[in-house]
This record gives structure tokens, C-alpha cells and sequence, in this order.
């Protein structure tokens, strides 16, 4: 197991980039000597940011890129141009099998895109799935999909349910993790169009643990390990998480001035508060996978510090060590040939 | 404006029924001389739960129901079969023109049935939608739609844009109501195929304040003033409003009992805390509207006490006082020759 993983690192992403993502890489290698960092952004610059920290120099290597993708861009036309940016380069290391994952916490857009475009797809698999951890009353759920890929059909939830079950199995060791698919009821008969037709494929599956339906207000419980949905439904469900979470957080702290009493009582309260609420923050559960790719591609939060890139590095070797693609591989087209075992 | 409004309330709907329906009745009338209510349920049962109390006699009325539709029956064939239930019986009030409105707490499935089959939509109107309200950090939003027909058209999303701002603007009192469409960007070009190509036709509304896409995360903050959506997606927002916010609430609490300190402290903020979760509990802004019925429908939560059936059947007279339905009619099929002033 002292094999090593390497990873990619887009220096230029996100909104406390370079300084985080370079105090991240630090912390990481620092952290674990099976690491080896590819850091991609214009070359001085990282140098130099680079040259104020101790680390085991073999450890971290900087990859010139001189452009950058911007949030507002669009995707498409982003990665399909801008061939000199750190999250193109980045991945194109990936492509090349000269790294083994791909982290970032730039444009969501542009890495969906890439993963799809420059990374590529596991053979077999219609669509990578975006896939991060959301916090529960029991600890966490992964929620599939949250990507960009709009109006899915049933076989891709499908695909998401088996993908999903394989992550939260062997990266967060959740044994045989129960599977439900969102809906706006507990009955198999209720649904919309694409819920009705996904059902009972979701039944036949052997290879996961389907327990039926999971309504909206039973997620935060934890009443499911794996969140089937398809990816408009998903994103909802993890924005409103964030929104209602956030509004109701700055209520309470409100409330809690409004008199002597309470401005007291808040004082006392305070840090158990404060421990819970961080423990509720989806931003905390670091990098989100985009499953089904020849390789690990993570999307970190836009606002990660140094924690969650670090977080998000070390995550990597997990799902090297895991062999999560080649389980992705087994699971959905296991007819092929092509048991590579490297 | 001392018209009377017509109530027909199902006194048998709703986890407190009849009890709390019954009480609920009694406070309304106490409060307001313009009310008649119609109470559908077994004469005798009724008869003798209203005999405990003083109240102006002429202002309850009880209509006899034998039968009760429980929340787990498929609604469709609840409907057609129990002729005699408490909801049809009620529902068939508001059909004949005796009452004005509906109440009840019962099964949300058969009422959006009921409401679609008995008491019939105004001509010009595809799809009644749930329209309920949702607490947000600037007071209050129209969620639409939360009902059962999911897989909506363009053509449907448009005339809950149109029906939830006359709501908004007559009944809460909000003026020139923004309007927004869930979505998972702000950019005009992003969102499922149903938002791509509803976006441009709202944008083309000249009697609505269409303001563009609102993020599920910007809706607790109260971004928009009706939030418009397909069903599914706004039964998942309304569902995930309450998940989030009792598991986090939960959490908060139990935090609070970690140590003696902040055991003292939750001792001095609970009237503040409990004032704000209060305030931002969906469950509290009492009844949704089915809009663009024959008819004033109202659904109130499951758990309804007698505050909310009071309230929601109040609710009944400004729906009435503000003409709702004809301004409803005038949006929805401004050609029409029947300009009823009834």
C-alpha cells in the first residue's frame, strides 16, 4: 500500500486560490509521504508561494499553466480554449495517466466538462455523476447527482445508484449502504415520470441495497446512506440545505440578542453552538467526486481553505488504495474483458 | 363588506379531528360575525362535541357525513366511492354555490382531487396548483407549485406565476410581488428543459414581476416573493424546509445539554429560541391555497390545532373580499364574456 498517489492540483481555482490550495498541498505532503502533488498554475508565481513554506520538495512539483478558467465563463467554450489553464493542463495529466486524480475548487462548470471532455468516461458509463457528502442527524449521505447533466433517464440513475453505493462503501466505510430514489411520497406509485420508470429497475438491482423511496424531509435524518436523484433535484436539495441552514442560523443568533437575558445566555452556549453548526455545514465535507471517470476528478467548495484542499488530497489516496474504478468497472459493464488489475 | 362568507369545513380531516377542527370553528365565529360555517361529519359526533360550547349558534351549521376518507386510501377512488365523506360532502357545498370555501386538514391527495373533480377549475385554468406559504428571513414566500400533478408544461408554470402573484398581492398584502423561477444557476441558459423553456415566457409577461431564476439557496432568504416551480421540485423544497430545519433544531438543543454552561445558557435563550424556530416554521403560516378553483380550497397541515383551522378558515373572507377567483378569471382568460359580479 506505500504505492503512491498522485495528484493534480488546480492552484488557480476557486475563491482563496493560490494561497490555500498551495497551504493545502503543503499540509497534505507534510501529512502523508505516499502523496505527490501536481500543482498547475503559472510557474513564478507558485515558486514563489511555494518557496515560504518547509515541505519535502520531491513531494510537490509545479506544472506551468498560464491561463486561467473563470467562474462566469462558459463551460464549454472555456475548456475547449483555454488549453493553457490550470484546470485544462491539470487534467490533461489525469488523461495522460500521469496522474491519478484531479482536485479543484474552480469553476463547477468547466470541471464537469473537462472530467467528460479531457478525462473521459469509465466504458459503460452514460453519465458521471457529481456526488458530494451531505451532513445527517446519523453523520452523512451521499447525494448523486448534483452535477450539470439536467433531465436524466432512468438508466443513469441506475448507474448513479450502483457508482454511489461503491463510494460510500469503501470511502466512507458504510457497509451495505441503503439506497432510496427522492420522491414526493413513500408509495411506489407515486412520482413524477422518471421516478415511476426508475423503480423498479432500482428493485431488480442485486448489487445494491434499495430500500424505496426517501421524501425530502426524511434526508436530513439520515433515512438513506445513498440519495438517488437526478441532477436539477439535487442541486436544489443542496442549495436549500445550505439556504435554510444559513437563514436559520442567523435567526437564532438574532433572536439571541434581542434581550440581557438572552445576550447572557448566548455567551454560555456559544462554543456548543458553534461545534454543531460546523458539524451541519455541508461546505465542511470537502471534495465532491464526479464518479465514472477514467480517474478521480474532486470538486472541492468555491470558498475551501487550506483544510478541505488538504482534505480533498488525501481523499484521493483512499480511492486509489479502494480501487473505486476498476469496483465502478466491475459493476457497470462486468461482461468486459478488460480486467486490468494495474 | 359585511357579505357573509361561506365556510364548508371537514371536521373529520386531519390528525386532531374532530376536536381541534371543531374548536378551530367555534374561534372563527366567535371572532368574526361574517362567517358561516358549514361542518361536514357524523351529525350526533358533532352534535355533541359543539354542545360544550357557547358560541353564536346561526354561524355553525353541522351537514351530515357518514363516512371518512383516511390519508392512506388512494385519492381517485376515495373520491368517486365515498360519496358521503365528510370531504365530498364538503366539497359538493362549494359545488351547488351553498359555501364559498373549503377547509380541511385531511388526505392532501384526495382534496387536490376533489378540488379538480368536485369543485372544478375556472375555465381557462390547465392545472390547480398548492400554493403554500414558506418562512423566510424577510417574512414570507408563495411557494407554487406543491401539488400532486407533477410533470408540468410551460404553459402551466406560467399561470402559477400569474395566479401566486394575485395571491400575494391581495391576500398577504405584498405588493407587485417579484417572481421567480427555481432554477440551478442565475444565468438565463442554464436549468432542465420544463425552466429553459418556461424562462422566456415569463420574461414575456407583462401582468407579473418576473425578476429571473432564483437558486434553491436564495430562497430561504426570501429572494423572490413567489417562488415558481413543477411540483416535484417544490414538494421537494417544502419537504427539505422542514427537514433541515428539525434535524438542525434538534442538533442545536442537544448541543445545549452538553455541559452545565451551555446548560445554563439554554436555560436564558429558550424564550428567544423558541420565539424564532416558531417563526420559521412552515406549519405555522397555517393554510395552503389549491388556486384556480370554482371555489376557495384550502389544505391546512395535517396537525393542525384549532389556531390554524381559525386561521385558515379568516383566510376564507379576505379570499372572498378581495375577489380572488375574479381577478384569477381575468388574468387567465382576459377574452371571456361572463364578468360575474356574484
Amino acid at each position: 500500500m506505500s504505492e503512491i498517489t498522485r495528484v493534480a492540483l488546480d492552484a488557480m481555482g476557486g475563491d482563496n486560490a493560490p494561497g490555500e490550495m498551495i497551504k493545502g498541498a503543503v499540509e497534505a505532503v507534510k501529512q502523508r509521504g505516499d502523496i505527490k502533488i501536481l500543482m498547475t498554475g503559472p510557474e513564478e508565481l507558485l515558486e514563489k508561494a511555494l518557496s515560504e513554506y518547509t515541505y519535502p520538495k520531491d513531494q510537490i512539483e509545479i506544472v506551468n499553466a498560464t491561463e486561467v478558467i473563470e467562474t462566469a465563463e462558459p463551460p464549454v467554450m472555456a475548456i475547449r480554449r483555454k488549453k493553457d489553464s490550470s484546470i485544462v493542463v491539470a487534467m490533461n495529466l489525469v488523461k495522460k495517466g500521469e496522474a491519478d486524480a484531479f482536485v479543484s475548487a474552480g469553476s463547477s462548470g468547466a470541471i464537469l466538462v473537462g472530467g467528460q471532455v479531457i478525462v473521459g468516461r469509465i466504458k459503460g458509463v452514460e453519465r458521471p455523476p457529481l456526488a458530494p457528502l451531505i451532513p445527517t442527524a446519523k453523520g452523512v449521505s451521499l447525494l448523486i447527482d448534483c452535477g450539470a447533466n439536467v433531465d436524466a433517464r432512468p438508466s443513469h440513475l441506475v448507474q448513479f445508484a450502483k457508482m454511489g453505493s461503491i463510494y460510500m462503501e469503501n470511502i466512507i466505510g458504510k457497509k451495505n449502504p441503503t439506497v432510496g430514489i427522492v420522491n414526493i411520497g413513500a408509495e411506489e406509485e407515486k412520482g413524477n415520470a422518471l421516478v415511476k420508470e426508475t423503480f423498479p429497475l432500482l428493485k431488480e438491482c442485486k448489487d445494491i441495497n434499495f430500500v424505496g423511496s426517501v421524501e425530502a424531509r426524511d434526508i436530513p435524518s439520515g433515512a438513506v446512506d445513498v440519495v438517488v436523484c437526478e441532477a436539477f433535484v439535487g442541486n436544489v436539495i443542496l442549495k436549500l440545505y445550505e439556504g435554510v441552514g444559513g437563514t436559520l442560523i442567523k435567526k437564532i443568533k438574532g433572536s439571541m440578542m434581542t434581550s440581557l437575558r438572552s445576550k447572557i445566555g448566548a455567551l454560555l452556549v456559544k462554543p456548543a453552538l458553534k461545534a454543531t453548526l460546523k458539524d451541519f455545514d455541508a461546505s465542511e465535507y470537502g471534495g465532491a467526486p464526479l464518479l465514472g471517470l477514467n480517474g478521480l476528478v474532486v470538486k472541492t467548495h468555491g470558498s475551501s481553505t487550506s483544510k478541505e484542499v488538504c482534505n480533498s488530497i488525501i481523499q484521493c489516496v483512499t480511492f486509489k488504495e479502494q480501487r473505486i474504478n476498476e469496483k465502478i468497472r466491475d459493476v457497470i459493464s462486468p461482461a468486459q474483458e478488460e480486467k486490468k488489475e494495474d
